[in-house]
């Protein structure tokens, strides 16, 4: 047996690290994951992803916001929504999918490893648990740790009213009002939904636009959403420190001189790769400042046999791309061709409403100048739309002028994250838009947005084909 | 302008004949649509696709159905739900619908003719309207005049207790008790939405399941969802009669001597062409006996410059293939090529849950002998099914077991006939099941289902190859 205990050990059982064991376990080989929490799942599952979908959705249910084009503005299921109505549903879903997790690594035979792992050398990793310690001997290692919420030093988050993403869903009752330091992802999610609860919430970004990786004008859609649900947005302002009041509330200083005062803040100001209780300096690798460690195509670090997947390299931290990570790392380790890499992958973001995106931007295009053309689709324009009280959301199709093919889609509103897939497929083939504008589509469907956005794209292209290149 | 009013005239302004019209518009010819009510839209707006989408969006939201699996199965939105309750839901938007579908006709230049409209001769269109009349001469003719309820001579439809899928929608109450009479798609959509308001439903199916041209394992679940909100299946059973009680309740007579008394009976026992008022002979079209019109590959009828589209040729009953045969039928007429043919049309069962299919069903692939296999992805199985409370769903991939093609995709649960489209779109191309297992899917959504199902999949012809062929 060649003197290894495992053939693959993923120290983290987040996505990135469940995956890439439970793939070598299918290849036949002996696998493991290490993980300090008893319960499997990492941050996606106890932190992130699943209680905050979650919480997402009681949102949703509870706020009545979906229905209200059809019952009124003042319209809501509960009156007085407490926090408690939204944990409620959250509880339950984690320990659910922590079982489903869990059955599928023992299904597969991968050995869950309960510990904090670092290294002892390239190949040998040692796992303590309260006082216990066990080393083992791995031929292949994946580190798949994740992340924290990244704590700038003048940022005071003293867990009461000044939180990190982690506090945030841990709040006794509901406050007033919020601010949100950082229009990420994670912000914007946080922002969006509270805002739907009927906070007075604020957003500082230090950029010029939220979410500053998607398109521009779905950015500028989103903004438009958040300030009719009463949300200030301050672009371009860089918070200097945050803390708590003698009063016991929060505040936070802008650059500029502005302070904003609220009941709470939170702080999503980045996130930080967890890097220090690996043991690095023992195999050679170097993270960089922010916790990251670099890896090349295959997700393999400086070392030829350790991977490093999911947030902790520093690209988009989503649960998707990770688990992708981990079973290409995997594919890699054992000399399996991966096909995965051909296909674009999608973005989703969770706030309210979704947003998601595959393939160019815009911004993208013009800088490759690419010779572009958009098709807007309007959900107002489609009868489902109508139907279930969404008609702001909006499809954006970006294509070659000259041979039509499907560059990219933008998506905001009800459903954005599941009905991006199908542009998502025509892209992966190398389809035009006129795969939408020639399928039948069920109606009423949000999907026909992309019909709708289709047919617009293609009449634009019509009324500029005789014109001259410029 | 060689003596025709119009390169093109829709007789019916539902879907078929509404994109008819505007595909003739928009390659510059002259098109009218002709429609008895002074409203555009015909059945789909006015009496079916549209109502019925909006009564079920009412209820899927009042019932608290969707959320019961975290409130518990008491929990509702609104304990009394009234008729008005769902019926307000729907009224708004059919007026919006109404407008945007005119919109659309006024701004590609479609004349919209008042009246009904009769054959004088195969070029000559007469339009009766309150005593006036007038006389159109039209290169192309395109027959879209719809269905409506059959009503078979030994049902007595009073209006009050026993009704047909035009008159539910005007119930003044809501009953305790229906009996639907018919279990095809009208019939299970209306079932199964008054099943979710909590009234005890009986359905009457002559053939053996539900829904006898979907999948037998999809229909089969429908079943027990049906089950699971106490509606009584009665299959293999005809009805041979249906009247009002002397005490104005409802009774249903089966051929083998049984009798079912209930508040109301929906009859949903098929539909009839709308043929009559034509003047058919004139042109010497004879429809079948059920009212509707054969036609070929282009939807032409035996009149080679008259088409006949939409639900009157008599295949699937579809708001999204009639627009697609509206479409083709168009583009027939005036020489251009039409694409839309080669990519497989999906279809939506708006019941709840929702149901979608698309490409191939198992009975088809066994009786052409093709070596399949299939590929289960649960609902339950996936993050987003346990968030939004749909563990309940289910999706099937049926594909190749040697080349691994994917041959169809079936679906029920929440989004169905959203998600299905990306299936859909995968059949279009040829695309294998690999493409599931290989793509990078947004987490969590229901669409991962795809991947859950693909890995069943894969993992069965894993387990057989190793047999000799039978």
């Amino acid at each position: 047996m060649s003197g290894f205990d495992f053939d693959i050990v993923a120290i983290g059982s987040g996505p990135g690290g469940q995956k890439a064991a439970i793939q070598g376990a299918k290849l036949g080989k002996r696998a493991a994951v290490i993980d300090f929490n008893p319960y499997v799942g990492g941050v996606c599952l106890h932190d992130g992803t699943i209680p905050s979908k979650s919480f997402r959705e009681a949102i949703m249910h509870l706020s009545g916001l979906r229905v209200r084009s059809h019952f009124g503005q003042a319209y809501r299921v509960k009156q007085n929504i407490h926090m408690t109505d939204l944990t409620q549903w959250s509880d339950g879903i984690i320990e659910d999918v922590e079982q489903t997790l869990r059955h599928q690594l023992i299904r597969n035979g991968v050995e869950i490893i309960c510990g904090t792992g670092s290294f002892v050398d390239p190949h040998t990793v040692l796992v303590e648990h309260e006082g216990q310690s066990r080393t083992i001997k791995a031929r292949n290692v994946v580190i798949a740790t994740g992340t924290r919420p990244r704590r700038p030093d003048n940022f005071v988050i003293d867990e009461d009213v000044v939180l990190d993403s982690n506090g945030i869903l841990h709040l006794n009752k509901l406050p007033h009002s919020l601010t949100v330091i950082g229009g990420g992802v994670i912000g914007c999610e946080y922002a969006s939904m509270f805002a739907a609860l009927g906070l007075k919430v604020t957003i500082v970004e230090a950029r010029s636009q939220l979410l500053s990786f998607i398109d521009h004008e779905i950015s500028g859609e989103f903004a438009h959403f958040l300030h009719d649900h009463r949300v200030t947005t301050l672009l371009n302002e860089t918070v200097t420190s945050c803390a708590r009041t003698p009063d016991g509330r929060a505040v936070t200083y802008l650059e500029g001189g502005k302070r904003i005062v609220s009941d709470v803040v939170l702080v999503s100001a980045g996130r930080t790769g967890n890097v220090e209780k690996l043991n690095l300096s023992a195999i050679g690798i170097v993270p960089n400042e922010r916790g990251y460690i670099s890896v090349d195509e295959h997700c393999r670090t400086t070392v030829s046999h350790i991977y490093a997947v999911g947030d902790v390299i520093g690209q988009m931290s989503l649960a998707s791309t990770s688990t992708e990570q981990g079973r290409r790392a995997a594919c890699h380790a054992f000399g399996l061709p991966y096909q995965g890499a051909k296909i674009p992958s999608p973005a989703g973001i969770y706030a309210i409403p979704e947003i998601a995106m595959v393939g160019a931007t815009e911004n993208e295009l013009r800088k490759s100048k690419t010779p572009y053309e958009t098709g807007i689709g309007r959900f107002a324009d489609v009868e489902r739309g109508k139907i279930i009280g969404d008609t702001f959301g909006m499809l954006k199709l970006l294509f070659n002028r000259k041979t039509r093919q499907l560059l990219g889609v933008h998506i905001i509103g009800e459903s954005a994250t599941e009905i991006i897939h199908l542009g998502q497929s025509v892209l992966a083939t190398g389809g035009t838009i006129d795969y939408f504008a020639d399928a039948v589509l069920n109606y009423p469907t949000l999907t026909l947005a992309y019909k709708v956005a289709a047919l617009d794209g293609l009449n634009k292209i019509i009324d500029s084909q005789a014109l001259p290149e410029a």
